[in-house]
């Protein structure tokens, strides 16, 4: 980078909060992506700078110097994305969102929570465990994310059956256009419940992978927190009948917070590593995990029983029940840690979704390939939601030389299915060429076009997948 | 219209589905705003044809015949708009939906039901009531309304403090883009829980006013329908402390289905015009109507104790319940009847929203506007959710001379308590100025770059908010 931008971005924001050692800027340069696909993550690049802003204001300065400087910028949250999302791929200005990390504000009044972009999940997590009666209802994983970046990428989660996605959560925001502007939409606060004073330009930066704005705040929706829970672990012989059983539970009038899919090499694999017991005992092969919350017990009893009516019509082999906190945490824990367990062994994760009826048929054909290309293919799932987690394996610590084509052909499955090739990670650098193959010429063209309406010299996070 | 486009249009949808005649086509060149704000509504424009196609191929070709010939295309649905919102404005040709009007699918597994875009919420909620346990949550009034222009105005209606506005109840739609390309968004069948290939082009055409394309299909979300339901009347002697009890309840843990605001001289007078008693019998000047819908008996009743906790702290004169269904059916067709009863009184009415604790400061502000201005300024309200209709009334039958002023200032201490000009009606033609005010000059730069990305000719529903 060259040495007078340097010298203006160390005015904007002091000389303390510019980085340009190699080892200092090439931890910015990367995220969660590189680490654990690096047979399809880009290379990192070279000639970087990392710079700290404290606030919207240092952040709209160092977007009008990148306009009239024509260097790109790219925006960096938690570092957790999975789909090479905010990869620089020439010499950028890197602008690291950590500083701005406040929890401004629980209103119980209009149930909103106003955080900075940098508070992490697992910040929002704690504080509203001080709350007793209101809850912020998705998980999306990683609790290191940031909530900026979880809705600049629409992250999912495992709760989607219920609660929808990042999307369905975000009532306002503060963002820093691309060309240095700073605006709120949902208005002045952020708290609105109704609002249709012109296109919804919140929808389009909520998932657009921080391509066409810099949030620097976010006003979430709070919800009351179901009084009792309960998780269910039902065993199965063989995967088309779990996943059978998921919409024939939703059909019953059961709505759990979560319904996970796990195969049970894995998960035992993982409850090892952690030096935690693995509840299902059987010789089923895979589980469904249901994690029930209802606002008595009366209820919740109700529909676990009713849960395992269903099962029972499906094959299931057995029923654990987890009623402890206890109990409930360590099955929590085995879930989370699977992917960190498997991630060694992958070469890509399509994380595909198709509605949550076609689940079976879509399992039907991954099997079908799986035998093809005389390979296993894994699978993680948020079932609740028709959204798998397929696991590309490593041959011989490689890429297999049927990627591409088993790749794609997951991809094809899934659309014809009705679905789409990205449920949570979003397109990125790893799936730009599959999006074309899922959109039309004129949506992909209309995309490139509200790219260029927010950002006509194309310096904010370019080269994506638009 | 010129004797070739007619004739072509015929070709494309048979001779007597296009319609030329003076009569016919003045029925179809206006919509409700025109009946009701005579005032301020434009003046209905002659020379346009209607055209009624039976599917979206149809409508694709009409959409390829405008931009060969430059003539503007308006869409039309069932009329109700309430903003002049789908009004041409120079010869057009209107096209309307009445034909696609099938319920195609309930679909039990994924909570999904598929309609044609002219299906009325009437039809709906009739086709619902078959199933005993799922329903459609939102009803944002006229049940003559269609649902693909209740998604195309994002709809609101009294039920947005528990299950928001229609925005949130879209799973998927077709539409024919202005290009006339067919696309889905939301997977081929509309049914994705979870879906990030890229923006989301989507929930642009909510919202949009049919200025980005014509919906022809969509697939909303179905919830669980609550199993006990009651409603509350609870009158105050002053506006100022009903409006404070709203945010007082959602913060004490009660979400009822809506919370509504009415005068009782107004409702007092709509009851009589339909022959109903109005419950609340007392010296209020106005009531609260707390729509209560729970799980089971138990917690019904526990909720509605707290109501009264809350508004006995809050200054409530008296409580009234309504239990049985033909009580609260009474008070629904009263409620429902307001608009129409005092219409003709009204020069404008404004639906600005603000986050719902500011509710009683943006009322403190109204009633010096109507001290100021020497007026009365009744108000309807969707108080759960901070949206106002405030009735700019009439004075000799005419408009006011402070009429630009009263509104200009309504708009103003709206945007100031961090509210939106229109939380339901939409921009359309009555607000296209106020917009601006609003929006910053970026912001609305890039809707009109967004349209011309949509629809470049700019044939679709021209000259309205951009």
């Amino acid at each position: 980078m060259q040495e007078e931008i340097i010298s203006r971005l160390s005015e904007i924001v002091e000389d303390k909060w510019v980085v340009t050692d190699n080892e200092g800027v090439s931890s910015y340069a990367k995220e969660h992506t590189m680490d654990s696909y690096k047979l399809v993550a880009p290379e990192p690049v070279e000639g970087c700078v990392v710079v700290k802003p404290k606030n919207a204001e240092e952040i709209s300065k160092i977007l009008k110097l990148a306009n009239e400087t024509k260097i790109p910028v790219v925006p960096k949250g938690g570092k957790t994305a999975l789909a090479a999302n905010a990869i620089p791929d020439k010499p950028s200005i890197i602008v690291s969102d950590e500083r701005l990390n406040k929890i401004h504000e629980i209103d119980e009044e209009n149930l909103s929570v106003t955080c900075d972009t940098a508070v992490t999940l697992g910040d929002l997590v704690k504080e509203m465990k001080k709350h007793d009666t209101l809850y912020f209802p998705l998980h999306p994983g990683d609790e290191g994310a940031h909530v900026g970046g979880m809705v600049s990428m629409n992250a999912g989660g495992v709760r989607a059956i219920r609660y929808g996605v990042m999307r369905d959560q975000v009532l306002g925001m503060e963002v820093v256009l691309p060309n240095g502007e700073i605006v709120n939409f949902g208005g002045k606060d952020g708290k609105l419940l109704k609002n249709n004073a012109g296109y919804d330009l919140r929808h389009l930066l909520i998932g657009s992978e921080g391509t066409l704005g810099f949030i620097t705040k976010v006003v979430l929706k709070l919800v009351p927190e179901p009084k009792t829970k309960a998780i269910l672990i039902m065993s199965y012989e063989d995967r088309g009948s779990a996943f059978r059983t998921v919409p024939a539970l939703i059909q019953a009038g059961v709505i759990p917070q979560a319904v996970e899919y796990v195969e049970r090499d894995q998960i035992k694999m993982t409850a090892k590593d952690l030096g935690e017991n693995w509840p299902a005992t059987d010789d089923g092969k895979c589980d469904l995990i249901a994690f029930m919350a209802e606002e008595d017990e009366d209820t919740l009893y109700e529909k676990c029983e009713l849960v395992e009516k269903v099962c029972e019509k499906h094959g299931v082999l057995n029923i654990w029940i987890a009623e402890s906190t206890k109990e409930q945490q360590s099955i929590l824990d085995t879930r989370s840690h699977v992917l960190p367990s498997v991630e060694k062994d992958i070469v890509d994760m399509p994380d595909v979704t198709v509605p949550r009826s076609k689940l079976a048929g879509l399992i039907d054909e991954i099997d079908k390939l799986a035998d093809k290309f005389n390979t296993r293919i894994p699978i993680l799932a948020h079932a609740g939601d028709g959204n798998l987690h397929v696991f590309i394996l490593k041959e011989n610590d490689e890429k297999p030389d049927y990627f591409d084509e088993l790749k794609g052909s997951i991809y094809e499955a899934t659309i014809e299915l009705g679905g789409t090739i990205t449920g949570e990670h979003g397109i990125g650098y790893l799936r730009k060429n599959e999006l074309k193959k899922q959109l039309s010429i004129t949506e992909y063209e209309i995309m490139k076009k509200i790219k260029e309406a927010f950002d006509p010299n194309g310096i904010f996070n370019p080269n994506k997948f638009v």
